[in-house]
């Protein structure tokens, strides 16, 4: 293990922090809140510790899958650990578990709180709180690949580490451009939703915080009712971009170097598509009695599907009071999620295309025995490889739903709070049903159950790998 | 597609199952019920039936596994439709999706039923919903190649696709002989259990139709409270055989042929006693303040796990009242089910053993990239395309669990009540929680979810695979 080159890239990962934190202190700054001094001093924590640990240069760059996996776990970990303290330091969440599970939930864009009401919070609080959502959703190392020169090649470790998806396509050869070219696409579109809330109305520092909000699918919001309060125009607009950054950014990157035809092929952002489209209109059929005109149920049941979809959890409406198969079908949303290469976590549209052509191909194997069958996505043969890994990938996630399941289960709470509260850390979506519903928060469980919650939001939003192996023996084995 | 095979075999299975109905016909006798004309009526139907199916002799006799897989899909389809029609005629299930799910719940051994009460109804009706069980547990095809001279060697795709688990081991080399021995240890046990039950002061009618829930791993009762009224003595004698039951007989074969070595070998056993034991242990720290005594605590516990584990589904007391962690873990003993070549359901200790092992395996895979993994069982290097069986396997389940899910949520039924139906139908357990729990009956649901919960029942007592090769339209075309 290339302990040095460890502690290296996570001191940048601070330094990286530090510079995040000169925004939420701007904000004090301009509101005049006494928050100013904390995330003065959380940044110049956040910097010294940066600075110590990036002092002496590694002289061995050299990185592999099991640095990639390490670096990004404990990454993370540390940008949770020193992203907490402006809560705690502030005294607005001065339980330090809650301010994690708070915190990890903003960088792991699940968007679940803790805090029963947040309009009350400073406003350099809450633009923290959003801004996290915006740093977690393309990723802290993405970020540090784009603009550090950190080991070359293999910083394609930490990107595959960190990318949610099946496989990391490269859409130039170099790691460093494409990490350059997402985060290009990341900011552009975080910028077409701000202007487009601002000329709904909406002032500057709501339209910042939702758009982080959105961007990183994340959804922690500023106001107690999350966007219910929001105009019709500007739930729109929020629907629009939740649908858009559910999608896989290499599609962008097609339209963008006019390869139309890439796009059509892509079996996943047609799968992605359908979904959408066939959950609104069974939503509108099971939900049609309960809005007043077709509009508005058109609406309320189209943002539910694109905050779901995308992982996002904002909500327009209280939907753990919709039928009972309106709330399976968003049960549904919240497992499949949003395209691989997007800012969304769940399972993935693709994971969830090739599971089922795998079954199908099991079925035709059984009734075409003579016949070779294989998997195909976007018109190429899927490899065995990447099968293998959605399998394993599956069982690991199902193993981690049914442990937390059973740990959380001794507070005493309800199966379907449970569960659904389960799924919402562990997809990163943030409501689930019953009392952790979208009018609730996650403040009731006791801290074991907190702890759970918070390895499953990690371990969702890194797709699992990472943090069984940084918490696995084997790993710091000799 | 051999189409002669085919339905000379389906004529054999309509043959057995008249020859089946003489045992609820003798009891009809015996008690001076008018059920006697009933079941004389319909073993008269499966006798014409199967004599027409099997008069010519299919010169043919080569099956694959395509038509092993419809066999053995058709043959459960037309036992339980045939089954049904003595709970119509009689008229104590008048309507016919009852009394199908009656009977489908029946053979695959779920023992889920849409009756409120029991104890008013024909004795002969009893025992035959009790016998369902017991002909479904180890098998009706398994039978059949037992005693008919059907087709050589390629019985064996009849044997697996019929019997439980990953893989199929055949005890000796004659796949006739196999069928024979495991039908030579079912009856034993069942014998065995009935003389423990008459030991305890049972009287015979009551032995033989619980001996017959245990043996088959099905759970139908013949009282309104399941086995709670039944002597301290009587429960534990149908715990330590449902714990039997739930086992790979296969193990029972080496102990009988003296290789002890080979049982204390077998991973899913150590793994299937390891489980029974934390789950008895967790279940009495959760429930330790609701029994009077610890010899109570320790029996309904211990009964409940072994129901569970074995989903054979019979209870003691009422599990739904427990709290919510000791019915989380219950839960947990749901989804895992019993061993492999067993006659319980679910999905298998060796399937989970194996799929753990899988994570553990990727674990490594990062941690240690140099060293070769590999995973074994038993001592034996597991073969790939068995892993690959098994990723499957558990895809296939999990789309055929959020599929009934969302449909039966049309009914309007709460999330538990639903998420437990199809678990307890897919893993042929029985009870579930909520309104389906162990004190409550599924006769609320509409016909098309019980249509739902017939299919899975089905599939899950089939392993999923001949069900949906048999409804695929790739098996259909020419």
């Amino acid at each position: 293990m290339n302990y040095k080159i460890i502690r290296y890239t996570v001191g940048w990962v601070l330094n990286f922090e530090a510079a995040c934190m000169v925004l939420p202190l701007i904000c004090a700054g301009i509101y005049g809140e006494r928050e100013f001094g904390v995330f003065a001093l959380c940044a110049a924590v956040c910097v010294v510790c940066g600075a110590l640990l990036t002092a002496v240069k590694p002289e061995n760059k050299a990185m592999y899958s099991k640095e990639g996996y390490v670096i990004v776990a404990l990454s993370w970990l540390v940008i949770s650990l020193f992203g907490s303290f402006p809560f705690v330091i502030s005294g607005v969440i001065p339980n330090f578990i809650n301010a994690l599970f708070e915190t990890v939930s903003g960088f792991t864009t699940t968007g679940a709180s803790i805090l029963p009401e947040v309009e009350s919070l400073p406003r350099s609080i809450l633009f923290w709180r959003s801004f996290t959502h915006w740093i977690g959703g393309m990723g802290v190392l993405v970020f540090l690949v784009a603009i550090l020169p950190l080991s070359g090649g293999s910083n394609l470790y930490l990107i595959k580490a960190e990318s949610p998806g099946p496989s990391v396509s490269k859409l130039v050869p170099k790691v460093k451009s494409t990490a350059k070219i997402l985060y290009g696409i990341y900011i552009l579109f975080t910028l077409l939703e701000i202007i487009f809330l601002l000329a709904g109305g909406m002032n500057l520092f709501d339209s910042l915080t939702t758009s982080f909000g959105t961007a990183g699918t994340g959804g922690l919001g500023i106001r107690n009712d999350s966007l219910a309060s929001f105009s019709p125009y500007c739930q729109w607009v929020v629907t629009v971009f939740m649908f858009l950054f559910g999608i896989d950014f290499s599609i962008y990157y097609l339209l963008f170097v006019k390869h139309i035809f890439g796009v059509l092929r892509s079996d996943e952002f047609k799968a992605y598509i359908g979904i959408v489209v066939s959950a609104i209109a069974l939503l509108c059929l099971s939900c049609h009695g309960y809005f007043g005109s077709f509009s508005e149920l058109l609406r309320h049941t189209a943002f539910q599907t694109a905050s779901l979809i995308s992982t996002t959890g904002y909500g327009t409406t209280d939907f753990d009071m919709w039928p009972e198969f309106a709330k399976t079908i968003l049960l549904m949303l919240m497992l499949s999620g949003a395209c691989a290469g997007s800012t969304g976590g769940g399972i993935k549209v693709s994971r969830i295309v090739i599971l089922c052509k795998s079954i199908v191909k099991e079925i035709k194997i059984a009734a075409m025995p003579k016949s070779t069958h294989k998997i195909t996505m976007n018109g190429k043969t899927v490899e065995h490889e990447t099968v293998r890994a959605i399998n394993v990938f599956m069982m690991a996630y199902l193993a981690i739903l049914l442990i937390s399941l059973l740990i959380i289960s001794i507070d005493g709470h309800s199966f379907t709070t449970n569960f659904t509260a389960v799924i919402a850390s562990l997809n990163n979506i943030g409501p689930g049903f019953a009392d952790v519903g979208p009018t609730k928060n996650f403040g009731f469980y006791s801290p074991l159950s907190k702890l759970i919650l918070i390895f499953d939001m990690l371990a969702g939003r890194l797709e699992i790998f990472p943090m069984l192996v940084f918490f696995s023996p084997y790993t710091w084995r000799k």
